[in-house]
């Protein structure tokens, strides 16, 4: 029994495609309903125990921006003083965030002690939770893209300095930073094969055991 | 600029509705070449700095096939132990796995020391890589799912056995057990509520800061 036509399994494939990490954004706002209906994927994802781990705090106050800017810039200069020679000029030269431009921000946390799912699935690999919020961002991200939305995955940064910042409770853990927005272009080639930084393989390779 | 029309957008929240975690499987084939079009979900993932460190492994020996076996056995008794009361007794009765009758099981990894992608965007949080890996299984479940296809993710596993039994690369690091195949049914409800171990929420709540 198949709910979903071969066209939409197609389409499906166009999304995943054409999805990408987007750091380049129109500094025009999204629209709260077509905000909302992406967030509403997270409701929707997959939870270990049906711990719905995921914790979203919008980042919209200038201090709190502020904060997240300088937290980037400076995990930044540490990461281009890692790098030398020729992959440090190539570093330089990479717009690394829409964290100045985009106009919806999302930092999005683990809920490290929830209660809820009673632990069940977490007891042997207890980076679970922190998967299942991981799945619910992915989600959010093909959601995002199927209404024309750019979503940029920011992880250069200090995790526990952006937790004081947004002063979040003690066992939330940071997941992810978003930067949503209109991206300025849209593009089937991700921007660091663009930059030169580094190219995909050919499709999957699985061996058997 | 909209590529995917209002239809498409409905039936992916519509994808996202049905998928499920499914513990309960026919033990006829997946025909491998819709096998191969949702392992393509694979290569089109985000990745941190296009690191691309997903590593699966189907697990199809008889060998292979009973470690993980014994391996979840031994976890599930640890779990159940670890329950009291009403909460042990529900537990006992979940079915949390369909790993003796899934017809394709795949072990996921991440390759932590994968030199592609120069550490881009993991020097300050390397799970990164982890999290690149579970947006490809999740890309995997929606892609399976939208072709009829059940996806159970098993976490309750020692993941350093499972690693010393199928015999992996040193770093590499399991992120999910994947079993695959038909569904015996299909519901638009999780097991686990269905079974009274927990309930999801009424949608999310974003705090501004």
């Amino acid at each position: 029994m198949t709910r979903f036509s071969p066209d939409f399994q197609q389409e499906l494939s166009e999304l995943m495609r054409w999805r990408r990490d987007v750091r380049r954004f129109r500094t025009d706002p999204v629209e709260e309903a077509v905000l909302e209906a992406c967030l509403e994927s997270f409701a929707l994802s997959p939870s270990v125990g049906l711990s719905e781990p995921w914790r979203v705090i919008r980042v919209e106050s200038d201090t709190a921006r502020a904060a997240a800017l300088a937290n980037i810039k400076a995990a930044n200069a540490d990461d281009l003083a890692g790098n030398d020679g020729e992959k440090a000029a190539l570093y330089s030269q990479l717009k690394l965030s829409g964290m100045q431009e985009a106009p919806v921000q999302l930092s999005v946390f683990c809920a490290e002690e929830t209660a809820k799912g009673s632990g069940l699935g977490a007891q042997t690999m207890p980076e679970m939770r922190r998967y299942s919020v991981v799945s619910a961002i992915t989600q959010f991200w093909l959601a995002a893209r199927a209404r024309g939305i750019g979503v940029g995955w920011v992880s250069i940064l200090d995790p526990d300095q952006l937790c004081a910042d947004l002063n979040v409770p003690e066992d939330w853990r940071l997941v992810g930073y978003l930067c949503v927005g209109w991206p300025e272009e849209d593009h089937e080639t991700p921007e660091l094969e663009r930059a030169g930084w580094d190219s995909r393989a050919q499709g999957l390779i699985v061996e058997s055991r």
